[in-house]
């Protein structure tokens, strides 16, 4: 029995739909799986995101997110460290899948993403203890080379499932086909990733060509180039049949239509996937 | 003695000067290396800038470019077949030091970006032996995984590597900074590539925080985050101490200058990290 259900990130419908307005609406439609943003959770209350959660059998497949490591001192640590381990907290309270980690770029005025990716570790060390005694997977998402600077200095999966061989238990990974498409040892470290038991949550959505912004031009599965059928095919073939979660950030597209309309069509395009033969 | 000399990739300058323009100008600055590009050696005659490149003995520290295999249908390749043999007897009429290729991206309306690495293997084997025969390198530029849907899916130092071990002599690897920085593996692919004896350029520039756009945003040496001073450290221990190029497509702040100034400025962070103690 297949558990490859539609999750919504709640990203997707962010600048229209609120934690409840999304849930109502993603009932509305039968999708019974989300993902949220903290700061969407915050702003209903913890409590009552959980209540609405619990009372309503939603599945959270992911919090979003963790992470931030790097920082130019021992303070800008510590404060991210504090941030996680709410965040940890915070996971345990909705029962999440998973806390996903973006782990951050590099401290201003640095140059030395080496360090950088030496603090990412040191930082995920130190919030593991508690994201085990909490039973909550923390789940790197390696982000796109090009967000190195700025948002993730893990750019590959290969470099995410290193992390998780050196820190052990409780970790695993966040696939997002949009970050790592392009990676030619991406069927390796799929299968990689399967014997590790390390995947923890599928992203999905789709590249555009031309793509016009760095962060927000995301697009919709099936109006861009991503072989979305190969790559489910390889990590159910690397044994996570888990649900896909669609997270779509479009400021000049998606993020302006109604959020029905966007869940709908995510639907539909969902459905295009299940249903396709593999290329 | 080190060769560790500023050559000039005419991009840079490209809205402001010409082929001539930019020699002129380089000369007048005591630059004696250029890479131009094979529009800009069309505009003025590939005959005509042959002489101006022997009469001012001149480096061509390579000939922008060769490559974009892939297409849909056999017509496709084989005309870009055509055009990469023509571009040989461009750079070898320029004795340029390489002719760099800039491999392509996904064919219209192909999703399987396998298929379009195994057509650039097959073009770059078919024009090799006219290389050969011509003395002319080819230097494969991986491009940054931004650039796999639409200009290369050669994506990673590694990656370009591997296509040298498969296709055998006369070809190598341009490195440029702004494509390669991120590359967790880099070190050891720039180990790897010397112990090849496989570096055939090295291009710079700066990842400029934030980026707006993916392909006119580059930022001048020093403006940026990329570590210039360690990547080349790293070049030459691996045995290349030539040229470093500089190319710059920036939209809204280079191209819009005066091409002495733009120059002047180059020179000037040139002469910063290669007088710069290794951080």
């Amino acid at each position: 029995m297949t558990d490859n259900i539609l999750s919504l990130n709640l990203a997707t419908t962010r600048q229209v739909w609120g934690f409840k307005e999304a849930v109502e609406g993603c009932l509305a439609q039968g999708v019974t799986a989300i993902s949220p943003w903290r700061d969407q959770v915050e702003a209903i209350g913890l409590a009552e995101a959980a209540h609405i959660v619990r009372s309503n059998g939603l599945r959270l497949t992911g919090l979003c997110r963790g992470g931030m490591f790097p920082a130019a001192d021992i303070a800008g640590r510590k404060a991210a460290l504090d941030d996680n381990l709410r965040a940890i907290d915070e996971a345990a309270a909705l029962n999440a899948d998973c806390l996903v980690l973006v782990v951050g770029g590099l401290p201003d005025g640095s140059r030395d993403i080496k360090a950088a990716r030496e603090q990412v570790a040191e930082g995920i060390a130190a919030m593991l203890p508690h994201a085990r005694a909490c039973n909550v997977p923390l789940a790197i998402e390696p982000l796109h080379p090009m967000y190195a600077a700025d948002r993730a200095c893990v750019n590959t999966l290969d470099q995410a499932l290193d992390l998780c061989e050196l820190l052990g238990d409780g970790l695993g990974v966040a696939i997002d086909v949009y970050h790592v498409w392009w990676d030619p040892g991406l069927p390796e470290a799929i299968a990689r990733a399967g014997r590790m038991n390390a995947i923890l949550a599928h992203h999905i959505c789709d590249w555009l060509v031309p793509t016009t912004d760095l962060l927000l031009d995301r697009g919709m599965m099936g109006d861009g180039v991503i072989d979305l059928v190969g790559i489910r095919a390889m990590i159910e073939a690397a044994g996570y049949s888990g649900p896909q979660e669609v997270e779509i950030f479009s400021a000049q597209n998606w993020w302006k239509r109604p959020g029905e309309e966007v869940l709908a069509v995510c639907k539909e395009r969902f459905a295009a996937l299940v249903n396709a033969p593999e290329s």
